[in-house]
Parts: structure tokens; sequence; C-alpha cells
């Protein structure tokens, strides 16, 4: 496992993570991690992030049951976002859908 | 084209965007957008951001001659992500990658 010392939180203390699924590519979600979630989805494996809305950190799944298990986890060039590659046991969005993004704005 | 008056820019009056290959699939960055710079993509077909280090409207491109023609524009559940599917004229990346996320954490 890579330090992580050298990537640039905001001014709140938190990295924004794109979850792609690591079978199809689909980008299924954007959420926010602190430095916490990211050492706990290191060592669990599982996907933590930091609620902006409830300030709490959150363990992807931990109410609906559809974690998201980690396969590998990637940083851009400027130190300042993440991606991750995983596999959800089931919906990610809490509409139901598989993915966040599908609503598009070009469709008409 | 859709309203975009419900998206849900940040305090900073920027939305974070991700930008993916409409053809295979790959994550290739995260930039931000205001809503100038999601209405010259929506009219152009061509990414625009904002530039939080220059403080100015971003073509995607302008200096690297790279650009992103857009294939499509979603939002997600809570209207405060989006995602760009587009395919790019050359590496995306300044270091001259394919794609941002070059660097993997969960690599040893």
């Amino acid at each position: 496992m890579r330090q992580i010392e050298s990537l640039k939180f905001n001014e709140q203390g938190l990295i924004p993570a794109i979850v792609q699924d690591a079978n199809t590519g689909e980008v299924l979600m954007l959420a926010y991690m602190n430095e916490e979630a990211l050492r706990r989805t290191l060592s669990s494996g599982e996907a933590w992030f930091y609620s902006r809305s409830r300030k709490t950190l959150w363990h992807k799944g931990e109410t609906s049951g559809n974690i998201i298990k980690i396969v590998s986890v990637w940083q851009d060039c400027d130190q300042d976002t993440l991606l991750l590659q995983g596999k959800p046991t089931g919906p990610v969005c809490h509409t139901g859908h598989e993915t966040c993004f599908f609503d598009q704005l070009t469709d008409r």
C-alpha cells in the first residue's frame, strides 16, 4: 500500500473519489473521502466515504447492504482526485439505479 | 437541451465534471465547471471547464490541441456532479498519459 501523505485534501479535509464498476467500466458515483475514510477503504477493501450532509464517516452499504468491494485505487496527476475501481454488490444509487448518472442532460 | 437551472453548483459556483472516454469507458480526468463552462460545452460540443488555479474559463485543448468532443452529458441523482462522455483527440493529461489516473495507490 502506497503512502497517502502526498494527497491533496481540500480545505474541508476531503478529496473527491470517482467510483467505477471494475467489470463494466460504468461510472457509478462521486463521493468524498477524508483521510480516515481512505485508510479504512484501503485496509478493509470496501468503500468508505465521508458524508458531507451527515458530517460522518460512511461505510457505503451500511444501510442498503450494497457495499462496494475495492479492486484498485488510483490518484490523478494533481493528487487531488481518486478513482476507485470496484465491484458493487447491488445498485449503488439510493434511487435503485445501477449508477447515480442515469439522467442525461443531452437527450433532447 | 435540458434546463440546467436545477444543478447545484457549490459555494464557489462550480460543479465537478468527470470525463469518461465514450469509446473505451476509461475515466480520463476530473475538472470543474461553472455555469458558463457548462453552457459553452453544451452549445459547442467540446469540453470547457473552469480553471480553479488560473481562475478563468478553460477550453480544454486550447494549448495542447487535444480537445474533447462531447458525446453525452449526465447529471447525478443529487444534481451536484456531472459525467461527460466524450472523444478526446489526443492524450487528456498534461503529462502525456491517456488518462490523469495513471498512478495506482493499491499496486503494492
